[in-house]
């Protein structure tokens, strides 16, 4: 019975995010949400912070997994046995990359297949940067994300 | 488990339509390929004729059903009790016309999902259209479909 | 004090539609609504139809008017003053064909200025065409057009 | 030395055309302009009209050769012995069917190279089909075509 | 009577902006741009600098007017009372990014609207990064901006 | 005899960079890539290491010839009397870029013209940043790059 993984960098997690490993549940036996744990700069929160608010954010999904991942996505596939990728595909601006990264894992790894699935129109133009942005400037980030993640990105701000 | 229909024309069905149905097939429980039966012009087979090809070009894949279905395809969705729709997409100008229908069908029937999967990149640039046009002028279809769509397609054209 | 013209095939008039109207009226003095008359196939409703239906759609917006006109859009402007243009921006597909017509316009006629407005998010992929197709097979448009024009829909269909 | 062809409906040729041409001119030893001869609905000019506007209107160009063909461009590369085929770039509209028949002319004929050229960008967002729509309302297109093709068209209309 | 805020960063203002100001004038009572004052590095010229620049640039406008501004642009409309944020259209690239903003300042602020306007031709490639990228290889700025910004450029550079 | 420049960073050069060029050298008399010199963070090579890579990568393909340069591409069309830039054109996602970059260059040097070619598909997706994001990771990049530059990725990422 097929599991999927949904990598992404979740700098945090959104609720189109959380929209989209809903969906995702309901098809794959096991959803395991991979928290990318590559050092990078311009990051918000930590790695063990972004997984912590993901594995709150995704608790009421029964069969949803949240585990940290450092390396290829297509080395995940290898580790788990999985053999699909689960991306949102919310617009346009999407669209370019996702299709190299797929058509890309498939050149590393020939089973690694990607699925695309759209999050709920009111999430279509969300993404983890404007939320960031909005925050920066003290706007209202309740609609977009889950209460803890703006208690956090506050006390972030202010800390 | 999950079922999945991957509604169409398949006026032909091409070798990017079965590379999909056979990704599809590792996740869904079973694949049921609807061929709209819905009376339009510009069709160069008719409904039984692109069941039957669709059918053998299909016979493959054990969890596939092929069936012809005439109305909206969330009415499908409601009779075979399947929540998930099965998209190719190729490339870009896919795109809009498949996030439109999708959330259309979505707006119709609120538990309709649409999953889009990526055909190999030998068949990104594939259409049904293309390969009509091909066979218009004597060009060779060989590489685009089945010999059994080949050879439809020439009777169709000297009958 | 700037006049508008809203031009469009209103075959028939959606949600969609009525949203961009509303809040172009916020910023022009007039908004003349114009109902192409242009001779088509392919059209569900008669110009008359298309006229009365989008009157009736618009009745509650003060600053609205609805007519129709054969022609050139840029003779609409000439003849009654406006040089604005409005059109709604639902996705990208819109874009390039609007581009086009926009810079066509300004070259037949230097001071046409064409200004797009974004519908509400809700009705980003609505066009009359799905309205028509999902109207066909007996699905709820409801949630798209008016009233009037469900019903109107309808009495066409059984007619 | 290289030879490349320029495939084309040119119903009518345009100033835009006529700007890719003079490019296409200036890298290529000889550029074969084809007016496609397939029998088509909706087409103002007849192939013999099309063709004779074409080589009125590139008559200034020495290397320029117009000739009416009929069937797949590829079998134009095969008789001529050309392997490049010119398409005018106009916006991104043009790009994803011009990708598809790309490819698909490199699958039926692996020489088959095309190579897009830029018009000038005041040519950028015209069409054909947007000059016969100007001057089916009687609209200026002296912009648009050579005065020969403008003066055909009003006959034409007037006919 | 409505007012309108153009945002940006003009760093600096070129022809292109100048060009949506004149249009935006002739439809909104007052056309109030507003120079993002948000700490960034990779900025050329200093907030004062754009400010200073723009004010120059658009000083044969009567009704516009140049401020500074930090914060969110949904907070530039609460202050001033404006309803109607100004944006120029360019080309596909503007596209997503605008309509993700849009949508997100409504969400903040639900009488936030977006209205589009489009360049003249000539500057439809335009933009300031081109600008400053043409400046630092020592390039002819003169055909993108006001003689008083490519004079500050060339002092920048040489400063 | 025209001949032609192919601009790039090559950071390192890849197959799709290779595929362009021998596509081009069946057009043109020359071909003389032009490797970028200009001081730029997140380089993975430096110019010399860029340059030796080309040059061997492009060694088998007789009009080739590879340079450095610093500055505008229209400065070295003026030097070296070549009015044609070749670019290729992988997927949607660089046209617009393309687009901005080939309008600008003819307004700085009139006689400017950009070419652009489609690799094979395989490479069509493929970019220099995606091979140096798997090489980062220990993933194979055989497929991607010649010999010689897999085993430069190696050392420098050992060095």
């Amino acid at each position: 019975m097929p599991t999927a993984i949904y990598p992404g960098t979740f700098d945090p997690i959104t609720r189109g995010h959380i929209d989209i490993v809903q969906r995702a549940s309901y098809i794959f036996t096991e959803v395991i949400t991979i928290v990318a744990d590559n050092p990078a700069k311009d990051r918000f929160f930590t790695t063990e912070e972004r997984l912590e608010l993901a594995q709150d954010a995704l608790a009421g999904i029964s069969n949803v997994r949240v585990i940290p991942f450092q390396g290829l996505i297509v080395d995940v596939l290898r580790e788990t046995g999985a053999r699909t990728i689960i991306r949102g595909l919310r617009a346009l601006s999407d669209f370019e990359g996702e299709f190299q990264m797929a058509f890309t894992n498939r050149k590393l790894y020939e089973q690694a297949d990607t699925v695309f699935l759209m999050p709920s129109a009111e999430y279509a133009y969300l993404s983890s940067s404007l939320v960031k942005q909005i925050a920066h400037f003290h706007g209202d980030v309740d609609k977009f994300v889950t209460p803890a993640v703006a208690r956090a990105m506050r006390q972030k701000r202010e800390g």
